[in-house]
């Protein structure tokens, strides 16, 4: 197979043999985790299916585990615009809608249970991504406006913690109007 | 190494052989995702712990995420003695406290984090366990003494997932004061 090496500080080089490794490499995860694979996910498979060597994989991720947090970060930071509706209730409604429709994607999904079970506590902050700030920054726009928004901890207890759990736990949809419900819990 | 095979049909027989085997095989699950392990939990993995033949625990459990269904289904049904206080406030309350306790449990999370990886629906449906049903019974004690509780999809957004949330996806602890807190915003 065509061996995609890195050379040394090959991260530096944007655009080049290093960013065409990783752009394999998450996209082997990638198919990989949404395959009804028996296979276990390990440096060695995610190579194979990427078409470099482990060794490249080893050098430049660690482990299976640093790989799939790195993988939950791309994919889980930069993805969600904020809304800015000028109303907190509208731009709350817009942000829950939203994450419900992505926790829904079955690819997504996938990529959060993978990365949870293998890649421990940093892969778990990994699949909240910019969660917390996007919420803060709707809540200090509310405030900026001169209201008076719940605090951050209630607003993720109240609206990103179920939309987590129901993804993750369970097999209940994430419907628009029990979405919107969290956003009417929340602020009454 | 001694083979604890399984005779057929030996799951009628409680207590011999096969009860064996599944205590061994559930053992070594349980020690080996609290390992710091880099090898991947595979059926042969688990099965050289226990000391018993991949074969028997393939004709057993048939994959490794069914057999991690079935040691999160064993450890999340019944661990929870559903509070029985007269008052739903002080029911909820405790059965916040004792969930909270069980999920800081890095065994516990361990096991959650793991299921839900490998063990897909099923895994998740498994560490969920009891859960639905204890609160249920919790609000329709509170019926039968003629409150008005809220609903159990009310009580599961506002209790249960910011407990699951926040156990597996930050490293925030459960205080005491902050599940207390959840029970509060849920009755007012």
């Amino acid at each position: 197979m065509p061996e995609l090496t890195s050379p040394p500080h090959a991260g530096s080089r944007p655009g080049g043999r290093s960013a065409r490794v990783r752009a394999a490499v998450h996209r082997a995860i990638g198919e990989l985790i949404t395959d009804e694979a028996v296979e276990p996910l390990t440096i060695p498979v995610v190579a194979a299916r990427a078409g470099v060597h482990a060794t490249t994989v080893y050098r430049r991720w660690g482990s299976i585990g640093d790989l799939l947090a790195d993988v939950a970060t791309s994919r889980f930071s930069g993805d969600i615009v904020v809304p800015d509706t000028g109303s907190l209730r509208a731009d709350l409604e817009r942000y829950a809608a939203d994450l419900a429709k992505d926790l829904c994607d079955p690819d997504t999904l996938a990529l959060v249970r993978a990365t949870i079970g293998i890649g421990g506590e940093q892969g778990a902050a990994a699949c909240r991504g910019e969660r917390q700030q996007q919420l803060e920054a709707i809540l200090e726009r509310e405030q900026a406006r001169g209201g008076q928004p719940p605090s951050l901890e209630r607003t993720t207890d109240a609206v990103l913690a179920p939309l987590y759990y129901r993804a993750v736990f369970t097999n209940e949809p994430l419907s628009p109007a029990w979405t919107l419900g969290l956003v009417a819990n929340l602020l009454g």
